[in-house]
C-alpha cells in the first residue's frame, strides 16, 4: 500500500524536545507540517514519514486529517495530497518507529540526526549522501521546538550539520529545513 | 533599515497566475508563506522579499501582520521573526518590484524564473549560481497557484528548471520549493 519502496525514512519528533528555555517538553503537532512534509517526502521518494507524538489527542487529530485526505472528500478534491499522505504514519515514540521499520524490512535502521553541535559521529553532507546509497534501512530524525533532547542525538549513528544561514541567522521553519536537507542528500546531481 | 545589502531579491507573485483549470487568476496570499519565506530569505541573505498582489484587502492584511511582528507585541515575543520581516515588502505588480529595485540600487534587475517548460533562456543550477556571483541586481520570481502566466516567463532573462521529484511527483509547496532553490543557488559549498 505504500507509494514507494525506498529504504530511507524520516521522522518528525514532538517529544522529547526542548522549549525556548531549555525544558524538555512535548511540542504540539502542526497539521501544516504534516501536509508539507508529506509532499516533500513523496518528492524525494522517502519510504515512510513518521509523525511522532505520545499525546493521544494529537495522534487522533493527525489520523483524522489523514483519513480525510486519503479516503474522504479530500481524496477526490486533491489527489496529489492523497498520494503524498499514503506513506505517512503516526507513532508514539521513536522506539516504535524503529520497531516498525525493523518489522517491515527485517533490518534495524541506522539513525541520522541533524544537530547544531559537533559529535564524534558528525559527518558532512557528501559523506551522508554516499552512505545513503548503500543497502539497508535509514531513518533521518528531525526535532521540533528548540531541538531534540541531546541524549537522543548522542545515540544516533550519524549526526549531520544543520542548515547554516549565510549571515548568522539560523531560524528556518522545520519544514523548510527538511526540504533543504532531503534535497542535499537525495536530489539527482546536476 | 534593511537587514542586509544583498543584490539578490525574490518575489512571490499572486497575479497573473494560473488556476487548476488554466484560467488566469489572482491567488490568495497565505500569511504562512509570508512568515516562512521571510525566514528563508533572511537565512540566505536575500536583499528584499516582495509579496506581490494587486488586491488591496490582501495588501492591508499582509501589512498589518508585518506591523504586528515588526513593531507590535510580536516584536518582543519573537525577535527572530521581527528580524526576518525587516526586508519584506508588499507591491501591486511585478513592474512595481522592478521599479523599486531600480530606484533603490540605480540598476535594473535581471529576472530569473523557475518554470517546468524549456525556453531559449533556460539554464541549469550551476550556471545561474555562477551568474549570481556577478555584480548587479537580480530578482528571482516565484508564482503561486498553478504557476506564473507564460508571457511573464517568456520575458525573463533566465529560466531555471523546477525541482524535479525522484519519481514523477512534482507537487512541492511553494515555500519548500523556494527553500530548496535558494539553497542550491546560494548556500556555501561543502
Amino acid at each position: 500500500m505504500t507509494a514507494t519502496t525506498s529504504n530511507i525514512h524520516i521522522a518528525l519528533v514532538h517529544f522529547p524536545v526542548y522549549n525556548k528555555i531549555g525544558d524538555i517538553v512535548t511540542s504540539s503537532v502542526t497539521t501544516l507540517d504534516v501536509h508539507d512534509i508529506s509532499r516533500i517526502a513523496r518528492t524525494y521518494g522517502i519510504g515512510t514519514f513518521y509523525v511522532v507524538t505520545p499525546l493521544e489527542t494529537q495522534q487522533v487529530l493527525v489520523e483524522r486529517m489523514m483519513k480525510h485526505w486519503r479516503e474522504g472528500y479530500g481524496a477526490t478534491y486533491n489527489p496529489t495530497r492523497k498520494e503524498a499522505m499514503l506513506s505517512t504514519r503516526v507513532k508514539n515514540v521513536l522506539a516504535d518507529v524503529v520497531a516498525d521499520i525493523t518489522e517491515r524490512s527485517g533490518q534495524t535502521p541506522k539513525i541520522i540526526i541533524p544537530d547544531a553541535k559537533s559529535f564524534p559521529q558528525s559527518r558532512d553532507y557528501p559523506t551522508i549522501r554516499e552512505e545513503l546509497q548503500k543497502e539497508g534501512q535509514y531513518l533521518i530524525v528531525f526535532g521540533t521546538g528548540w531541538g531534540l533532547e541531546h541524549g537522543m542525538v548522542r545515540r544516533a549513528d550519524f549526526v549531520l550539520a544543520p542548515i547554516d544561514g549565510l549571515n548568522g541567522y539560523n531560524h528556518l521553519p522545520v519544514r523548510a529545513a527538511i526540504a533543504i536537507i532531503l534535497d542535499r542528500l537525495l536530489a539527482r546531481q546536476a
